[in-house]
C-alpha cells in the first residue's frame, strides 16, 4: 500500500486455491495492515461492484478511506491508473460565515477556499432565533438544506474555479458550535438553550454526504465535529487540535474569543476546558460603533512616541467607518499608556482635552472627526464602551486566572504557548491585551495567533488519518469546567477590572 | 433496563444541570451497561427524533437493539407503554424451499412459521443457472427481488394470520448457502463457482432492511449469516449455533447431509469442518423413484419379526408413491439384514424370491407392487440404485473416518453427541445407517436429529444477543479441512463399500 493520508494505492495478494478469501475480506485485509482499527467497512454498494473492480484491475486499486468511530470506511475503489484528483472540503460552520476549503486529499494541499455568510441567517443572526425556527421538523429541514445548500452551490464554484468536479469530493469534514453542527445535520437544537442545557447528540460521528443533502460523491462521507456540551463544541475540538494542545510536552493555553470566551489548558497528559461569556463586548456589541472587521474598520491603534497622538490603522486603508474587537483593544491600551484613561477604566478629561465630548451626559472620546471618517459621521467611544470592555478585559483575565492558577494550580509564566483561536484572534494585538491586563503578562513571543482553527482542524481530520482518534481521545478525556460566578470570582474580577490591575506586580512589562 | 433479548424498558437518568450529557450519549451509555460491545450505534434518522421522544415519554423507553460486527445498533425506540408485539423474521433460505418464521423478540417464542418454494426457481433450479443469471446487475436485481418479493409477501400473509402487522418486524436474520446468501443480498456471485472459488464476500453482516426492499419495519436490520467459503455457507454457521456445538465440553460432531455432506466436529476449545460430495446419491437423484419427503414417500421400512417381511410407512399414510432417502437407508439395511443384500451390496437373488426382476438386464428388487402404489407403477430399487447408494454410504463413512480419526486424532467412540441436520437428516434412522456402515457404531441415544437448523440458528440470532457473537467467533475461529481425495482416502473407501464394512468389528452392534 502507497500514501499517508485517506487515498492509497493498494496491491492485494489475487486469490488461489490455497487463499481463497472472499474479495470483500481480503480487501478488508489489506487495509487492515495499514489502520490498527478492529474493523474495515465496506458499504453494501460497493461490496456489490467489488468482484469486478478488482478483477479488472487485477488486484489493484486506488482506496479512499475515511473514519468513524466504529471503524475505517472504504469510501471507494479506483481505478490505480486513475489520475483526476481526490478531493476533500473542509467547511468551518459559522454562525455568520462559512468557509470552505478544497483539498487534494493525496497531496494535503489546499486547492482553494472560500467563504460565504451563512444562510441560515436569512431565518435569523442570531442561534436563538435560528433554534426556535427549528422547532418543527419542517424548520429543521429549512435550516440544514439553507446551509447545505449553500456549501453545495458555493463547492461547486470552488471546483469550477480550479477545473475540478464535486462528484471528486469524496470527504467532508465540518467543525461548528454545538448549535450550527446540529442544524447543518438538521437535528433539534431546543435542548441547547434550554436548561439543563442538553444536545440532541455529542457525537453526530460520520454520515452518508447523500443522508444530509450535499451534492458531491454519491459514496462521499462527512464528519461533522463532535461537542463536548452545548457550549462547547466541535468548532473549539477543531481547535485543540489545530493548536497539538493534546500533543504538547508542556502546559499550552488556547483561547477562542467569539461569542464566548473558550479556553482550553493543558498538554499530552491531561486537558481542561471552560466557557464563559466574555465576547459580546468585545465584538459588534461593544459600542455603537463597533463592528466585525470589514474594509475601512479601524484593526489597529497605535501611539505616535513623539506626539503621543493615536494613530488608527484601517482593513485596505479604507476611510475609518467603524472599529472591531482588536482596534477597541489597541484604542483603549493607547488611551491607558497615554494617561486619558486611568487605572479605573475612566476617560481623563485633562488628558483627553478637546477630543472629549459630552453625549447626552456621557463622557464620550472621539478618536476620528466626522470630517475623516468614511460615513461623514465620528467614530467615538463613550464611558459607556469604555465600561463594556472593562468588563470584558476583567472577564478574561478572571477566568484565565481561574483555571490557569485555581483550577490548575499552575502560574502563568508556566504556559510554554498561548495560542489565540478564533476571527477576533486573528487580529488581536497581544501587547495591548496585556497593556489592558486582559490577557496575563507573559514573553509577547510565547502568543501564538491561529486564525481560523474551525477550518484548520476539519482539514487536519481530512488530510491526517491519526487526527480522527485524536478527536475522539481529546473528547474523551476533556476535563469541562463550570465557570462558578461566587464571591471568590467576584473578588478576583474586581482587581481585573482596573488598568491593568490593582496587583500591578502581575504586569511588570506594563510601564506608563 | 429489563429483558433479556433484543427489546429491553430502559429507565434514563434524567439530565440535571450536573449532568448535561446529550441525549444520543445518554442513551448510548444506558445501552452500553448492558452491552459489553465497545460501541452503541445511533442511525441518523433516529437521533433527529430522539430528544422529543425521550421527553415524551419522561426519560422511559422500550428500546429495540441489534447487532452488527462494529457495534450494538439502536433500532428504534418505542413507547414504554406500547403493548404490541415486537417482531423478527427468521428466513431459512434454501435453494429449493425458504422457511420464515415469526418470532415474539420479547419472549422468544415463534408465532407462526410458513414455507415456501424460492421463486428463484423460475430462473433456474439449480444453483449454477441462478449464479450465471447474476452475472449482469439486472439479473442480480431480478434474483434479489424474486426473493425478497417472497419473503415481503409470505411474512405479510404470516403476519395477517397472526393479527400482527409487518411494520412491526424489526428485525430479520437469514442462514443459507453462500450462493444463495450472495443471490438474496443482490450480490455478484461468480466466483463462487470459479477456480480458485471467491465468494464476493463472507461477512455481508447486519444491512438496512430498506437496502434489500424487505417492507417491514423502516428502521429495520437484516442479519445475514456469514461463510466460511464458497462451500462451506451460513446455513452450517447457523447449524453450528442452534446445535451448540462451540458451547460443548467434549467433541460432538455435526452432519448436515443435503446436496454435500457437511461435517463439523470440535466443542468450546476447537472446531473443524469440511465438506464432501455425498450427498446427491442419498437425496433425489439416487434412483428413478427417489424423491424428496412428501406425501405418499415412503420414509420407513421395517422388518416384520416373524416373517421377515418388508413393512413399509409412508407419509401421511397414503399409497406410496415413492422412496426418500431415509427410506433408501432403511430398506437396505433391511435388505441386509435379511440376505437380500450381500455384504458387497449385491442383491441376491435365493433371498429375494420373486421380488428379484430383471430390468434391461439389471437385477432389480420390487418393494411395492403396482397394485400396491399411488401411481399403479411398482415401486423399485435396482442394483445401480444400490450402488449408488453403497458409494454414498462409504463416501459419508470414510469422509468421517478422515476428520474423526485421521483429521481430530480420536475414536468414534470419542464423540459424546452425534447431531444429524437438514431435511433428509430429520427422517434418518440412526440404527438404519449404522447397520449399512454409513454412520458409525455408536450408541444410538447419542444421536440427535436437529431438524432444520438453518432456521434454528436464525431464530437464535434474533433472540439471544450472545449468538452474533458466538457466530463471529466460530467464523473466526474454524478450521476448514480441504478432503484430499488421494489413494489413502480411496482405500478407507474402499473398505467402507462393504455392508456394514470389511472390519466388521467396527459395527459390533450389527448381527445379521
Amino acid at each position: 500500500m502507497s500514501g499517508s493520508g485517506y487515498v492509497r494505492t493498494i496491491a492485494l495478494t489475487p486469490p488461489a486455491l490455497g487463499n481463497n478469501t472472499a474479495d470483500a475480506q481480503r480487501l478488508e485485509q489489506a487495509v487492515k495492515k495499514e489502520f490498527t482499527t478492529g474493523f474495515v467497512h465496506i458499504p453494501r454498494a460497493l461490496t456489490a461492484d467489488l468482484p469486478m473492480r478488482l478483477r479488472k484491475w487485477h488486484w489493484r486499486a486506488k482506496v479512499v478511506l475515511f473514519k468513524d468511530r466504529r471503524s475505517v470506511v472504504v469510501v471507494d475503489l479506483l481505478d490505480p491508473e486513475d489520475a483526476a484528483p481526490v478531493l476533500g472540503a473542509a467547511v468551518d460552520i459559522g454562525t455568520t460565515r462559512m468557509v470552505i476549503s478544497l483539498l487534494d486529499l493525496e497531496t494535503g494541499e489546499t486547492i482553494g477556499e472560500t467563504g460565504l455568510d451563512n444562510p441560515q441567517a436569512d431565518i435569523g443572526p442570531d442561534v436563538l432565533t435560528r433554534i426556535h425556527h427549528a422547532g418543527t421538523p419542517a424548520g429543521r429541514e429549512q435550516l440544514k438544506r439553507l446551509a447545505v445548500s449553500a456549501v453545495n452551490d458555493h463547492l461547486a464554484q470552488l471546483c469550477r474555479d480550479n477545473q475540478v468536479t464535486p462528484d471528486r469530493v469524496f470527504l467532508v469534514a465540518g467543525a461548528g458550535n454545538t448549535a450550527m453542527t446540529h442544524l447543518f445535520a438538521g437535528l433539534p437544537a431546543f435542548g441547547i438553550i434550554q436548561e439543563p442545557y442538553i444536545p440532541c447528540t455529542n457525537i453526530p460521528d460520520t454520515l452518508d454526504a447523500a443522508t444530509l443533502g450535499l451534492t458531491i460523491h454519491p459514496l462521499a462521507q462527512v464528519f461533522l465535529f463532535p461537542n463536548i456540551g452545548s457550549y462547547f463544541g466541535g468548532d473549539l475540538l477543531a481547535g485543540i487540535l489545530a493548536a497539538d494542545l493534546d500533543q504538547k510536552e508542556h502546559p499550552c493555553i488556547m483561547v477562542d474569543v467569539g461569542t464566548n470566551a473558550e479556553i482550553v489548558l493543558g498538554n499530552k497528559d491531561w486537558l481542561m476546558a471552560c466557557a464563559g461569556a466574555a465576547g459580546p463586548a468585545l465584538e459588534s456589541g461593544v459600542s455603537q460603533m463597533g463592528m466585525t472587521a470589514k474594509p475601512g474598520v479601524i484593526d489597529r491603534v497605535t501611539v505616535d512616541p513623539s506626539t503621543r497622538d493615536l494613530i488608527v490603522h484601517t482593513i485596505d486603508d479604507q476611510p475609518p467607518v467603524g472599529i472591531c474587537g482588536s482596534g477597541m483593544i489597541d484604542l483603549a491600551a493607547a488611551l491607558f499608556v497615554t494617561g486619558r484613561i486611568d487605572i479605573r477604566g475612566k476617560l481623563v478629561p485633562e488628558a483627553c482635552g478637546d477630543r472629549l465630548t459630552d453625549e447626552d451626559g456621557i463622557p464620550t472620546f472621539e478618536l476620528v472627526p466626522g470630517s475623516g471618517s468614511g460615513t461623514g459621521r465620528p467614530i467615538r467611544l463613550s464611558q459607556v464602551d469604555l465600561n463594556s470592555l472593562t468588563s470584558a478585559k476583567a472577564a478574561m483575565y478572571t477566568i484565565l486566572e481561574v483555571i490557569v492558577s485555581q483550577t490548575a494550580g499552575l502560574s502563568f509564566s508556566d504556559l510554554d504557548r498561548f495560542y489565540v483561536a478564533g476571527t477576533f484572534g486573528s487580529f488581536i494585538n497581544p501587547a495591548s491585551a496585556i497593556t489592558i491586563g486582559m490577557l496575563p503578562d507573559i514573553p509577547t513571543d510565547r502568543f501564538t495567533v491561529l486564525g481560523n482553527t474551525s477550518l484548520k482542524g476539519a482539514q487536519l481530520v481530512l488530510t491526517d488519518p491519526n487526527a480522527f482518534d485524536r478527536v475522539m481521545a481529546i473528547r474523551d478525556t476533556i476535563t469541562y469546567i463550570e465557570l462558578n460566578v461566587n464571591q471568590g470570582f467576584m473578588n478576583l474580577f474586581s482587581g481585573a477590572k482596573f488598568y491593568p490591575h490593582t496587583d500591578t506586580s502581575r504586569f511588570p512589562s506594563v510601564k506608563i
